[in-house]
C-alpha cells in the first residue's frame, strides 16, 4: 500500500507571480484563511505542524479505502470541474482533483499544469510566508499523471495562458495532496500522445506509434483527442437510440452465441459450448427479423458483431459495435431507407454542434468538415457504375466495387454533389446475402442499399425475403445447407409482414465522420487478428 | 412465391349487426362510397369485377416486392393502430394492417378478431347488396395468425367486447386482403399461450409449456404478455442508460473477445482465434476500470456477458444482457452506491406509470406490485446475518448466502420494512473477488454491496482496488497467475482514482420486478446450456 509520511521543510519569501497587487493582496488574505482553516482539518493526514508552517498542507493521502470517521470533513468538500475554472469565479477558493500533466520548478516557485479529461489549467506554488519550501519541493518531484487534490484561489492571468484549455485564470496552489501516484517512468507522455499530426519535419518532437499507444490504452486514452473521440462516440450511440425510439423502436437484444453460421460459414469463431461447439453471430440479421416476425413491428440493438476475417487493414476489427435495426413497412421498402437515411441526419446535425470535442480531434488529427444533403442524395446502383465508367473505370453492370472504386466514387459523388454521405440504391442481387428481395422489375436487381461516409460503406441494408419458398429458394440458389438455417426459414412459416433494415458500424461512422485513418482510433479496446490485449 | 387469384362470387343480402338503424344507414353509404373508390385502385389486384360484385375488395396481395408503379395508389394509404381503433374516431373509414386472431363464420356472417401487437379489435363480415358470398367465405378461410389489410368503418358496439383490448369498437369490414399468409397448421395459438396462469384445473384450456413457447418463439412473441415484458425490458434499458447519462456518465463498449480468462478460469466459454485461443468475457469489468484509469471519470456499458456454467435453474442463463457501470469517486464509495442505489429507484418509479404494458403481464400472470422505499433500505450484511440467525439459520459471519438464505432475507426485510428492493453492503472480504477493497476498519469485511430484488440478487459491485501493489497481493492471496492479468494490474500504475461500480443483469431485473417465475421469459432468445436455438 503506498502510504507515506509527507514531506515536512520551512518556509520562505513569496514571489509575485501574474497578478494585479491589489488582487494578490486580496487572494493571499483569503489563501491564508482557507489554509488555516484547511490545516485543522488536516490533522489526521501525518502533519508535524511544529517543523513546517505548510504541514497539514500537503502530501500523500492514505490509499483512499472509504474510512468513515478521519474523512468525514473531507467528504464535505465541494470539487471543481477544471473546466469550470473561469473568469467569473475568480477570487474564490476552489477544490480540484486533477492529474499533474507537467511541471517545472523555477527558482523557488513550481508551476505546474492540471489536466482533468481535456481540460488543463496552470497551478502556482512559490515559496512565502505561508509556504514552506518543502512543501514547493514536494510539489516540484510529483511524478506526471499522478492525481491530485488541490485546493487553491482562482485567478486572473495577466496574459493568456495558450497551452493551457483554461487560458485567462490559473490557480495559486494552497494545498497539494497526492490521491494516486503514478510511476515515474511512463512508457508514454500525454503530452507526446497529444501533439498534432502534421507533415512536417518531426523535429524534436516525440510521436507515439498506434501500438505504443494501444499496448498502453490506459494512458493514450487521456489525450484531449481521445477524450473527445470516445464522448462523441458515446453521443452517436445515443442519438441513434434516440431517433429510433421517438419512432416507436423499441430495442432489443440477441444472442451472441449461435448453432449455426447464420450468413454462409466463412469467417466465423467457433466456441466450445459444453460438450458441442457453437459460433459467434457475425451479425444479429436472423434475431431482429424473427422480432419482426414476432411482431415488434420496429427495432434496433447495439451490440458486439463478430468478424473471423484474417485482415488487417485500416477499418476491419474482430469484433465491433454494430448499430442495427429492423423495420416492417407498408409497401414499399424506401419507407425504411428513408428512415435510416433520417436516422444519419439526426445524428450530423447533433455531432456537428459539439463543437469543444470536434475542436480537439481537430487539434490534434486537423479534418475536414463532414458534408451532407437534406434529404440525403441517393443515388442508384446503375448511375454509380455510369460515374465510374466515365471516369475511365471499368466495370461490369453486376460487379460489386472494390474499395478503391468505392472510395473514388465517393469523390466523384463529392465532386458533383457537394456531400460526404450518400446512399447507394438497387445493388445487383448477385452480390447481396441470399435473404435480399429481388427487385420485382428487373431480377438482376435487387431492393438493397449501401450508405457511404466520405467514400467508405457505413451501412449495409435491404429489403428481407419475408416468404418461406422464396427464401427457400433463394438460399438453395446460394449453395447453403437449408437444413441449418431451417429455424430461420421457419420463421415465416406464419405469417410476417414485408420489412427491412440495415446494420451500421459504429466504429467507421465515428472513424469517418471525424476523417480519421484508422478504424483502431475509434474502438476503446480494438480487437484483431493480431491485439487481443488489452 | 404465394401468388393465387383471389376468390370470387356473387353477393346477398347484410344482415344488421351491433348498430342502431341511423348509424348502419350512414356508415353503409360511406362505406360504399368507399368501396367503389378502392375498388377501381385494386384492379391491378387479379380483380374479375364482372362476377362479382365485390371483386376487388378482397383477395390476396402478390408478394411485397416494393413494386414502383402498380402500387403507387397503395402507398398513399395511412394505416390506423388497432390502439387507436376509439370511440373519438366512430365513423371513420380506415385502414388497418392486422393478424387474424380469431374467426368465427355464423351462416352469412363472418366475425373476426383481429391483433395489432397487444391490442385487439372485433370487425364483422356481412352478405348483402355490397358484400358478396365469396367475400364472406374468402374471409372465413383466412388461416389464423395471417397478416391482412383491412379496409372498415368504425362502428360503435352496443354492448363492450370484454374479449378483445378495444371494447367499445368494432370494424365493418369493407375490404380484406392477406399480406402475408400463415401456415393453417400452427405449433402453438397465440390464444393458448396468451391464457391467464392459474392454479384452478385447467379443463379444456389448452396450457404451452415452456420448451414448446421457446421453439416456437416467433409466435410465443405475439402474445400481449411478451409484447409487454419486451417492451417494458427496452424501456429498463432506456432508463438506466438515461438515469446515467443525466449524471454525466458515458457510454462505452468493452470487448467480449478477450486473451485470458478474467475471474479465476472457470466458468468461461474458449473460443478459437485464428491460429490461438482466446475466452468470452465473463463481465466488463477490467475494462469499465481501465477507463477510469483511463479519466472517463463515470461510464456505463450495456452489453453481452458470458457464463459457462452448467446450471439449469429458473435464474441462470449461459449469455445474458448486463448493465455494468463504474465511477470515479472522491473519497468514500458509498458515492457509488447512492448513484446506483438511485438509479434503480428511477427505474422503478418510471416503471410503474407503465400501467397498460404492467396490466397485459398482470392478465397472463398475476404479480403482486413491487414495492421500494425512497431512500432505498441499506443494510449492513452482519445485519443481515443476525436477521436469518433471529429466525434461525445457522449461518456464520463470513459464510456467503445461499439461494434459499437470501430468498428468506428477502423475505424477513419485506415483512420489517415493506420493500422489495434493498441495498446489502460490507460483504465479507473473503466471499469476494480479489481486486474489491478491504473494510479500512475490519480486514473480515469489504467495501461491497449486493442489491435485491424480492430476495434474488440482481447487482453485485463494490469499491475496487486502485492500488497496483495491494491489487497483486490480493490477486496472489487468491492464487491468480498474477502474470495473466499483467496488464490489468498495470492499468493502475500511472495513476488512478478511487472507483467502485457494479453489474447488473437486465433479464433478472425484469424478471423480478414482474414477479415471473423463470429467467427465460425475459430473455428474447434464452441460451442456457440446453438450448441454442432459435
Amino acid at each position: 500500500m503506498v502510504i507515506e509520511a509527507q514531506e515536512v521543510n520551512k518556509n520562505e519569501n513569496q514571489e509575485s507571480a501574474n497578478i494585479s497587487k491589489k488582487q494578490q493582496k486580496k487572494l493571499a488574505k483569503d489563501a491564508l484563511k482557507a489554509a488555516r482553516k484547511d490545516e485543522k482539518k488536516q490533522t489526521t493526514e501525518n502533519a508535524e505542524p511544529e517543523e513546517d508552517i505548510s504541514a497539514g498542507c500537503y502530501g500523500r493521502f492514505n490509499l483512499i479505502q472509504s474510512e468513515d470517521d478521519a474523512t468525514s470533513e473531507r467528504r464535505k468538500r465541494v470539487f471543481t470541474h477544471v473546466k469550470c475554472l473561469q473568469k467569473g469565479i475568480v477570487g474564490s477558493t476552489v477544490w480540484v482533483r486533477a492529474r499533474l500533466h507537467t511541471s517545472r520548478a523555477k527558482g523557488k516557485q513550481c508551476f505546474v499544469v492540471l489536466r482533468q479529461q481535456e481540460f488543463t489549467v496552470q497551478g502556482i506554488l512559490a515559496v512565502s510566508e505561508k509556504t514552506s519550501k518543502a512543501m514547493v519541493k514536494f510539489a516540484s518531484n510529483i511524478s506526471k499523471e499522478s492525481l491530485l487534490d488541490i485546493c487553491a484561489i482562482v485567478s486572473l492571468t495577466p496574459q493568456r495562458i495558450d497551452s493551457c484549455s483554461q487560458k485567462d485564470v490559473e490557480l495559486n496552489i494552497i494545498q497539494i495532496w497526492e490521491v494516486s501516484r503514478a510511476k515515474p517512468q511512463l512508457p508514454l507522455l500525454v503530452e507526446d500522445a497529444s501533439r498534432p499530426v502534421t507533415d512536417e519535419d518531426e523535429g524534436l518532437n516525440i510521436r507515439v506509434n498506434q501500438d505504443t499507444r494501444l499496448d498502453n490504452r490506459v494512458l493514450d486514452l487521456r489525450t484531449p483527442a481521445n477524450q473527445a473521440i470516445f464522448r462523441l462516440e458515446s453521443y452517436v450511440c445515443h442519438l441513434f437510440r434516440e431517433a429510433l425510439s421517438n419512432q416507436g423502436f423499441i430495442e432489443i437484444h440477441t444472442p451472441k452465441i449461435i448453432n449455426a453460421a447464420s450468413e454462409g460459414g466463412a469467417n466465423v469463431f467457433t466456441v466450445s459450448y459444453f460438450k458441442g461447439n457453437a459460433y459467434l453471430a457475425q451479425s444479429p440479421q436472423l434475431y431482429k427479423q424473427m422480432a419482426i416476425a414476432g411482431d415488434f413491428e420496429k427495432v434496433f440493438t447495439v451490440g458486439a458483431v463478430f468478424r473471423a476475417e484474417d485482415s488487417n487493414t485500416h477499418r476491419h476489427l474482430t469484433e465491433f459495435v454494430g448499430l442495427d435495426l429492423e423495420m416492417a413497412f407498408k409497401y414499399h421498402y424506401h419507407e425504411v431507407m428513408q428512415t435510416i437515411g433520417n436516422v444519419f441526419l439526426e445524428i450530423f446535425k447533433a455531432l456537428r454542434k459539439r463543437t469543444s470535442e470536434l475542436e480537439a480531434v481537430k487539434q490534434q488529427y486537423g479534418f475536414e468538415p463532414f458534408k451532407f444533403l437534406d434529404p440525403p442524395l441517393c443515388l442508384d446502383y446503375s448511375v454509380g457504375i455510369s460515374m465510374l465508367r466515365e471516369a475511365g473505370e471499368e466495370v461490369g453492370d453486376e460487379d460489386d466495387l472494390s474499395t478503391p472504386q468505392e472510395k473514388l466514387l465517393g469523390r466523384l459523388v463529392r465532386a458533383k454533389y457537394d456531400t460526404d454521405f450518400y446512399i447507394l440504391d438497387k445493388f445487383p442481387l448477385a452480390i447481396r446475402p441470399f435473404y435480399t428481395m429481388p427487385d420485382p422489375h428487373n431480377p438482376k436487381y435487387s431492393n438493397s442499399y449501401d450508405m457511404f461516409m466520405r467514400g467508405e460503406e457505413i451501412l449495409s441494408g435491404a429489403q428481407r425475403i419475408h416468404d418461406p419458398e422464396l427464401l427457400t429458394e433463394r438460399a438453395k440458389h446460394h449453395g447453403i445447407d437449408v437444413e441449418k438455417i431451417k429455424s430461420y426459414i421457419e420463421s415465416f412459416l406464419y405469417g410476417c409482414p414485408p420489412h427491412a433494415g440495415g446494420g451500421i458500424g459504429l466504429e467507421r461512422v465515428v472513424m469517418l465522420y471525424l476523417g480519421l485513418d484508422n478504424i483502431r482510433k475509434t474502438s476503446m479496446f480494438p480487437r484483431d487478428p493480431k491485439r487481443l490485449t488489452p
